[in-house]
């Protein structure tokens, strides 16, 4: 049913229809290879490059499309609906949450060097905050940069980092000043080829096709230009920039659940029992009302939030609540649909059984739910 | 916070503030005493009338504002700030439930004799469609309308009608040709002091300031020009006009349900449990984070569907979801701020006890969940 | 369907014939009358005490029945089948919460003046710790006793005292060392028609029978033969008595379940939607189904931990637990049976609207279900 | 801490201490070889036939133990300690679900040739009622088996079938009299080497070390003594046995709960974020109550159950009610669990990850929840 919109225009939707016809003809049949292997070929990176795709809210001058914000949530529901976790995450991950770093606050030869490359899809970038000992608390990572002459020596560990195994360089958060806490942050771009790298390949639940490592700096070596913006203000970027990534990972949450809903709604009007189409089935009935009730509501507050985002509002409570809802909301949903598959849901065949074990991690990578309500709580009740 | 809004404009915000003040002065103070006493005085309809809050979406010519939806919608949720769900339903259902049908397809003349004076909050309107033997299935109603010269003679009975004991009129559903099912009902207005007719007040666990009536029918005699609209269509206008009654509750749930975490917001901050406020509680905080998110996620949801619905768009989902999401999150909602009073929250003097009473219909009237999920049902799945 | 039992003997099941004969013929009868009037006939507790029933636990030297356990858990259990909360809470604090601590430590003296009567319903019993400043910190206790010669002189306030307002004694826990925090507590009884006593009778959303009051203390002088057991120990015959408390709270929690999921299955036995009982509805019937396990699965443990408790094991882990999950249950239980009376669920003259105003104060009174969760986090994980 | 116990003798305490620790030496040890070949040894079942577990309840006549049911329930809850839901399904397939039918109405022939060598372990054997098309509907199962001569000849699919890839041998239900739905079902013992049979192992979430296969009949030849008990009986069999397994299928369900917790536990006092060990947050502490709670509560109710079916009693509605309640709550208390790990819940190296997508199938295979509700519905309502 064709909607009106208060924010996609018919330009919008002319997007949607080529993504859509990317992800269905390109994305879709590598399923079972790429999920398999644990890995997607870099070129996928490129091609998707080549389209225009990596560099969608970047300006013109660095390659990117320059478009309006509504482009990237076209995008980003898109991506989720290729049914694959990992792959959308690789993806979103390189471009809404490491090179983004680089293009808001990077030196022009930053840019040049990694934003470039990366917007036409021949580097592949990670971002790396998470250490193997802290997560939720980002003030307390431990890996160090000394600066040493014009390169700063890095030492330590990060670990569950997204592309951190076949990517080709990453947005880190390092301590510059340790004894400082917050104040005593960098972020800097590494190459993950250089010397004193090691990194080993994570073995998850889900989220397959995309590769995730822990990654350990021995005494790397940096040229001091490759860090990003200012000195000791790592900490205030990564900050901002979570609303953003919240958001990217709230509005792939709302389109991962529809899907599921899709691939529910064509086995329910299939599968028999008890000489029915067991979507006949009341009590199977009432629960698909609620699941796509859920779905619906969450939708309509992710964009209120992307909305409100794109007026520059303070949207910290509206993206962690979406962050929140969305991943909690995502969860339920794939587990009412799974159950209506009965013994077909738990062979890797179906996808619904990928977007099971895809959706769990939704709850605890990008911030906890736990970090979520800390974090609403703080802002609704002192 | 001041937020930028697509949908409200700087009048709607002045009207908000108007609406407001009227509710803290003038209806706030009375709580007590309406809902001891179980009535709302005539005279605070008239009150409203005169201050153009009656009229809200009818046209000028019968002495409405001929305002747009959203003045209604701000209406809507300040009229639920008064914190009596009682006094909120009454005002609702005359305005957006009952006379909207001779509005939109009375006479000229019933307009007169009903619609003008219900605006000016001269005559208390009530709207009957549900009947002791049937709620649910609306085809099933059994009062009959018999045509006997130019009066229609009507016998039956219809309960839980809200202003029902001291309304002076009501739009009343009957059976014109009852063996026709929906295609049988006609809508009526008719005098509630006719001659036949019996009321019978009912108790309830809720609402109290809204009276709620058992009205019996016997051999009633109203004239034929009290028809509304077409003979035999009373279906299809109570069907049409059923969106915008559930598009109404859920305004007013998300309102009811923000009020009550005001005030548990503001009994966190001052009640103290083990020598702290208990608002420290991280546990309470973490409920609180959710309660906080399911408002605001509901209200966006809620927006949007409004926004729908002035663009005249088929709404029969999205109302039905508004209406099962936003009253089975009220009830939670006021459930578990109610906890965190402790003891106090079980007593009267606080206004959380009345919202926990008064929530638990949302989920009954005006169309059980239960219904709402076979009409959302039907609509994603058939 | 008649079942083999572990716990429960044939005298036992007489005994619960007798008692359901009981309530069912003198007590449910006056449900309409105590309910309305807020409280309950003096002469009640003496045909109770006549009965024997107020003594179960008790030794006959006492005048109680000496009877093991499990005939005060039928008595609890046929007890809440009254259905209202308040009669149910009135009878089980004077018995079980009140004068357990004068039968536990009481002199000689103080049974033979307080016990004795309470056990022939001649006086009844309530129980005071709470406080309007403190309720779940029982340490935090103002009321202050003050030695003075042969008395104690009681200043200071309680509140949410069941039998409070028509009660004839309370056993009141007063600060006797107030410096000495949870080693200052006293026990002690106190007539309630003593001079400096002032009642406030508090209006509650249910346990309408039960008469609940604010009970002010200003200078009340007791013999200091009123004390109970040892002085500054009272914090300690609390909080042992506290899982006897929660015990009892439990059991009536499951009773009173059961007894709404019986009027509920009437109910779908007779109404008709839509052509049919909606007792045929599948989304209703598997919601029954849920309902129904949950009772069944709560009644076994709430029995176990009897049975733990008659053995007189540590029950602190199990009786906390059956609070918390009993009391929880029975709100989750009451409410999705009230939905399925439709709007007759809202009514008063439905037993299950009274259940679910009386239901809801489960989570709290007598330890909120936030300080059951530390209890046990505190047993489980410290 | 040590518990008074109505069920567990001091023998069952020895008996659990001896298979706690074969379970902990020789099959933990395994897990990663097992899991990621997705089959376990033949040896480890013969080992297991060694030690008498596989013949627990079974007559020494045939090799077995004779033991209590007590025994077998001691047995169950320590294979599910293992963590490995596969390990556990293969073992209690084999002897609580498959070789039970032949105990108890097989000839004396069938014992011989197939309950002696699957009590020693020597033979594997799964259990065949779910075909491609039917799984919840058994009355409508199509494979056939016709009588020819003195053998029945096989035809038809099964699938989702335990032991189905490397067991023996395998107890099928068949339709030996298709037109007879329910009347018309029969069970026999076949050889899974038998010509004609084509097994394909499934790719599953979960349950890694137990192969899980589709297995294909094309006219296979099965001598017309390994019929089980009568013809035409079987589905009156399965019917019967059902409760058993869905106990089985309880009691190992909370055990993993409660194993799940243990880890959690664990990692809670190692784990810190923001300078504490998280299992100082409160609201980590407080859903931790919870899932104890859960866990203890569905355990007294399957324990009650268990006991019950030692006394012959009709559990049909319990045992549905223990399979329902059991799996939905191991379902909820691990995904809960999982959450407190953080980002290492979701890598497969923790158990908890494994133990996430092990129970999700709990609620479908051996019938599902939806079903479970019907039985119960029918029970209670009908
Ligand atoms: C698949 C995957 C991909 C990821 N990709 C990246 C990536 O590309 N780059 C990157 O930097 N990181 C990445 N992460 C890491 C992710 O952001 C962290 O896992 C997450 O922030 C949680 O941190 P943690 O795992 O250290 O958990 P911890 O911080 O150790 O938390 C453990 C538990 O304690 C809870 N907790 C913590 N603090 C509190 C508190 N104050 N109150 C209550 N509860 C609390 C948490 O909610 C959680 O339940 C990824 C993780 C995964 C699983
Ligand atoms: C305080 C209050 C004010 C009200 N005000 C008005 C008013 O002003 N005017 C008016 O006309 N009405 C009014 N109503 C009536 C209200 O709209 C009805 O109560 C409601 O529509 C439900 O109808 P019922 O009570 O007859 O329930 P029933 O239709 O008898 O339903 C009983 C139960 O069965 C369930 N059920 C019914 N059909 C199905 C199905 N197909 N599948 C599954 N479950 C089903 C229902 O959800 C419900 O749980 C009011 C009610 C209340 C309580
Ligand atoms: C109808 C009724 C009858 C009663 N009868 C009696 C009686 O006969 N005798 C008697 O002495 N008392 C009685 N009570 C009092 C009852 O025991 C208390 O209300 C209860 O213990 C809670 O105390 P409070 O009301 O002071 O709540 P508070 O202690 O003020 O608690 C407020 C909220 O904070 C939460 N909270 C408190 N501490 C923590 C914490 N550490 N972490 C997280 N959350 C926390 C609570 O759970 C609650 O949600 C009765 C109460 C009622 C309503
Ligand atoms: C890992 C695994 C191991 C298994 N092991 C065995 C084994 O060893 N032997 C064996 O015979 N089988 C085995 N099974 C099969 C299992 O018993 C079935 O999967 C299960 O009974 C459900 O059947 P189905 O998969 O055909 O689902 P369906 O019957 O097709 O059901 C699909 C959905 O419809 C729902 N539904 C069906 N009927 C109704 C209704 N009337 N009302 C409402 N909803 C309804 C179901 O609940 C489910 O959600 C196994 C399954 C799995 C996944």
């Amino acid at each position: 049913m064709k909607r009106s919109s208060l924010y996609f225009t018919e330009d919008h939707a002319l997007f949607r229809q080529s993504v859509r016809q990317f992800i269905d003809q390109e994305i879709v049949p590598q399923t079972e290879e790429w999920e398999t292997k644990r890995r997607i070929p870099h070129s996928i990176f490129r091609r998707m490059g080549d389209l225009g795709y990596l560099g969608l809210p970047f300006s013109e001058e660095y390659g990117g499309a320059g478009a309006d914000f509504w482009f990237s949530v076209v995008f980003l529901e898109e991506l989720a609906r290729c049914g694959m976790g990992g792959f959308a995450t690789a993806v979103s991950v390189h471009e809404y949450m490491a090179i983004n770093h680089i293009a808001k606050a990077g030196s022009t030869d930053l840019k040049q060097r990694y934003l470039v490359p990366a917007i036409k899809g021949e580097k592949i970038a990670a971002l790396g905050i998470t250490e193997p000992d802290t997560g939720s608390d980002v003030s307390a990572i431990r890996t160090s940069a000394r600066l040493d002459g014009d390169e700063y020596v890095i030492s330590g560990a990060k670990t569950f980092i997204s592309n951190g195994t076949y990517g080709d360089f990453i947005t880190l958060a390092v301590k510059t000043k340790p004894e400082a806490g917050t104040n005593g942050i960098s972020l800097m771009v590494v190459d993950l080829e250089s010397a004193g790298i090691s990194r080993t390949k994570l073995n998850k639940m889900g989220w397959h096709s995309s590769d995730t490592a822990e990654i350990r700096f021995d005494e790397v070596r940096v040229p001091a230009t490759n860090l990003i913006g200012m000195q000791h203000m790592g900490f205030y970027y990564l900050m901002e920039s979570l609303q953003l990534e919240r958001l990217v990972a709230a509005v792939m949450a709302v389109s991962g659940a529809e899907l599921a809903l899709e691939w529910t709604l064509n086995y329910l009007h299939e599968r028999e029992a008890f000489g029915r189409k067991i979507g006949m089935f009341q009590a199977i009935r009432h629960k698909i009302a609620d699941v796509a009730t859920e779905i619906e509501v969450a939708r309509q507050f992710v964009y209120h939030t992307c909305w409100l985002f794109t007026q520059g509002e303070v949207v910290v409570k509206e993206c962690s609540m979406a962050k929140l809802h969305t991943s909690e909301m995502q969860k339920r949903v794939v587990d009412t649909c799974l159950q209506f598959f009965g013994g077909y849901g738990y062979i890797e065949d179906y996808p619904i059984c990928r977007a099971y074990r895809d959706a769990r991690v939704g709850t605890i990578a990008g911030g906890t739910s736990e970090i979520m309500r800390e974090i609403i709580a703080k802002v609704v009740m002192d």
